[in-house]
């Protein structure tokens, strides 16, 4: 296991009095030891105990041949893996369970256990939430690489794909760039369905005068990337120009108050004021970001719900958009920030000024 | 929602007893609706009730333009989403949970919810172990795509490809092929590396002699394929020719026990048996399959422990193997059979009788 990181999450236990945690998210344990275990629908788990005792448990199908820094206990499909567990936990203490615990181990767990379970995540996501600075080295190397597959996506515009065609297109894009994969499924959206932050891509194609949202990322090295690009096909209406220029300030906006000090939510308030101001705040209907590394979903939303403090190593998207189904537009222009000492490095270069691309 | 799954569910909730149940899992959400929602680490919710109140709790990111057969409410980020769930349970009455349903989710319910919360895994799992006539012809069509891939893989094992190389190969070649991606993180294993069961592939290279295993799977119109084939680089030695055929009799003798009235045990036993029967016993190492549908890995093991009595309808793996990794060989054949009225349908005619590559 990384100490430090171990250690991080000892002192983080120990402030918020919980003696024994149960990871068990396959992430989480790669954040920790650096071994991939992906276990699929069988147990896997890491306790954790304030008192030294750690301990994993694990599929005897997943046998282990380096050193995971704490004594591991096999068990295999003929045995009950969660009673193995809570025979390690002490009784009438609270175990802090991993936020992403299927129900049917921790239900299982609580009929075994005599103690108040409660959600681990303030502890593991705190700490998570600061990247180390090999961690912040590869977040950059990932963002960059999406820079590139962004360019070449884009250049592809003009060949009349449809949104699921761009999608397989994308998909070889980061394979070839030395990407394991996308960090998300990827929005390739033309028009009216730009206007769905969350459209999945279908067999429609561009025509001339339409928005085309690119929201894509990829995996490198473990680390996601993740960003945003809007462009028009052929050219773009006075209406779409205006949509987008305010996009594009409210974008500027959230970077600039990214910075230690601030709220997670100023960063919200910041773009978000904008496009209210401008008249768009109705059609602004998300959270301006999430965080992001290890996965393109961390905790700590950039959202105006979130009260939390901006700390330096933190990672995460500002993004907001304006979308309106009724004109068949959606604009939405993201980067990835990640936050200094004294404020934010953007960790996207590829250029966000308004961009017609050629079209027939 | 499909009112012959829905009425298959409700008719099981009343079985046992259970008035209100919470699915989760986008996979059976689609399972009933046909609509695939998938909302991240956002809570999607389907609360079904044996009075007829069902109702969707989605975010409103994830607005639904298609009717989904009961009431939504959509909840949004800064609101709750679990507290709302709440308001509509029946305290006091027993609360079916999804099995996949995260702990963050749960321990919340658990802090609102004044009732007994159960796995729903008994009631939801052995409606959908059952394919309706619809879901076989995929199942079929997509193990048919699955044959065709594993062919063109194979004739690929002469260049000499590093494991990692023939992933990014099989990807491709599903894509090609019309699936939308892997069913799963396929394994394409050489010697020593074939010995464990659950490789990741990595920079390996086969040589003369070696081993290979190839378990591989797409995913064609939202039904997963699964099928491992062993064959051997260049010339296959006696011993690995004598437990290839070890392998390949108990794959012969696991499907002949699949069949209704059989209990699910008794299909692992059939293989196991004989493979302990030859000496090998120690070295094949799990169960010997696993149910398979819209998601590759469905509840319902082929395994000692399994006592659930075959019923028509179900479709599961057969896929036992021996793994020696002192003599750097594994050897794995698995085929998808379809239970029928009277015994099996085997899903896979890719052949499995001993085949050794052209290989210098």
């Amino acid at each position: 296991m990384n100490q430090t990181k171990l250690q991080n999450v000892l002192s983080a236990m120990e402030k918020q009095g919980v003696s024994q945690l149960i990871v068990s998210d396959p992430a989480v344990i790669f954040y920790l030891t650096g071994a991939r275990i992906e276990p699929g629908e069988r147990m896997l788990a890491l306790l954790l105990r304030t008192d030294g005792a750690h301990r994993f448990f694990i599929n005897d199908l997943f046998h282990q041949t380096r050193e995971l820094g704490a004594p591991i206990t096999y068990y295999n499909d003929t045995q009950d893996g969660v009673a193995i567990l809570a025979s390690c936990l002490t009784a009438g203490k609270t175990a802090a369970i991993d936020k992403n615990w299927p129900a049917r181990f921790l239900l299982r767990l609580q009929e075994l256990f005599d103690g108040r379970c409660v959600n681990s995540s303030p502890i593991i996501d705190g700490v998570r939430a600061i990247k180390t600075p090999e961690e912040q080295e590869k977040m950059r190397v990932s963002s960059r690489i999406n820079d590139g597959v962004m360019e070449r996506l884009i250049a592809c515009l003009g060949e009349n794909h449809t949104e699921k065609e761009l999608g397989e297109i994308l998909l070889k894009l980061y394979l070839d760039a030395g990407c394991t994969g996308f960090s998300f499924e990827p929005i390739t959206a033309f028009a009216g369905n730009a206007a769905d932050p969350h459209h999945v891509p279908d067999n429609s194609r561009g025509k001339r005068g339409d928005c085309v949202v690119l929201d894509i990322g990829g995996v490198k090295d473990d680390y996601c990337s993740d960003m945003t690009r809007t462009v028009f096909l052929g050219e773009a209406s006075p209406r779409a120009r205006e949509i987008y220029e305010v996009v594009l300030e409210a974008n500027r906006r959230g970077i600039a108050a990214a910075k230690p000090g601030n709220r997670m939510r100023d960063v919200d308030d910041a773009a978000r004021n904008y496009i209210t101001e401008k008249g768009f705040g109705p059609y602004f209907t998300h959270r301006t970001g999430h965080s992001i590394g290890l996965e393109v979903h961390e905790a700590g939303d950039v959202s105006a719900v979130n009260e939390a403090v901006i700390r330096p190593g933190q990672c995460f998207s500002v993004e907001p958009g304006i979308y309106i189904p009724e004109e068949n537009i959606g604009v939405r222009i993201e980067d990835l920030v990640l936050i200094t000492e004294s404020g934010c490095e953007v960790l996207n270069h590829f250029p966000k000024e308004l961009t017609v691309v050629p079209f027939d």
